[in-house]
């Protein structure tokens, strides 16, 4: 093994850009899952609880099979939760957090995908 | 049909929730998709172009193959292009203005997600 750890600089060449961003990484694995954005937007924008019926109404492309799943991992990692005083689902303090990145996504979809 | 155009309220139900966003879908289906964010981010993050093995370096754990159909991906949807007076990569205007909901998301993972 060299020295340095097996890495040898060209001379004259740029460093290597840093490795990148874990977090921001880990964060678009569990947001960028197929209807996963979708599915908690329609959860922030709600003022109850949601069943599942509501969400599959507003969420119409996606089918039983995926939105049943997607709702379980959603739910494992805590960004959303049962209703205590109804039937339904609701989104958690972290779903709730996620709501200005969401919403920064989306005006940027309408400016520059349209 | 009927007269309200097919649907049938239940006395007393709720509404339904509005159909969702198709913007944001479409921003988490392009975003979202496995290494893109943190490909864009590497290359927001660059002060200069960046070439192929530039990118490798900074995301060790993507694949060659995946980051060749990656770089393809993103150059369709001009959010990366060839750089004019280096070799590399650089971000498009449209990458940069995603910049923001990028910095959202990585805040939002490394006070939710730890």
């Amino acid at each position: 093994m060299l020295p340095d750890g097996g890495r040898r600089e060209v001379a004259g060449a740029p460093p290597p850009p840093a490795t990148c961003c874990p977090d921001l990484h880990r964060a678009v694995e569990l947001v960028g899952r197929r209807w996963s954005g979708a599915i908690l937007w329609v959860l922030l924008d709600a003022d109850r609880p949601l069943r599942f019926t509501d969400i599959r109404a507003a969420v119409p492309e996606i089918s039983d099979r995926l939105l049943a799943e997607r709702l379980r991992e959603l739910e494992a990692h805590d960004l959303v939760a049962p209703a205590d005083a109804a039937p339904g689902y609701v989104p958690t303090p972290s779903a709730r957090a996620l709501r200005p990145a969401l919403v920064e996504l989306r005006t940027w979809a309408r400016r520059w995908l349209a």
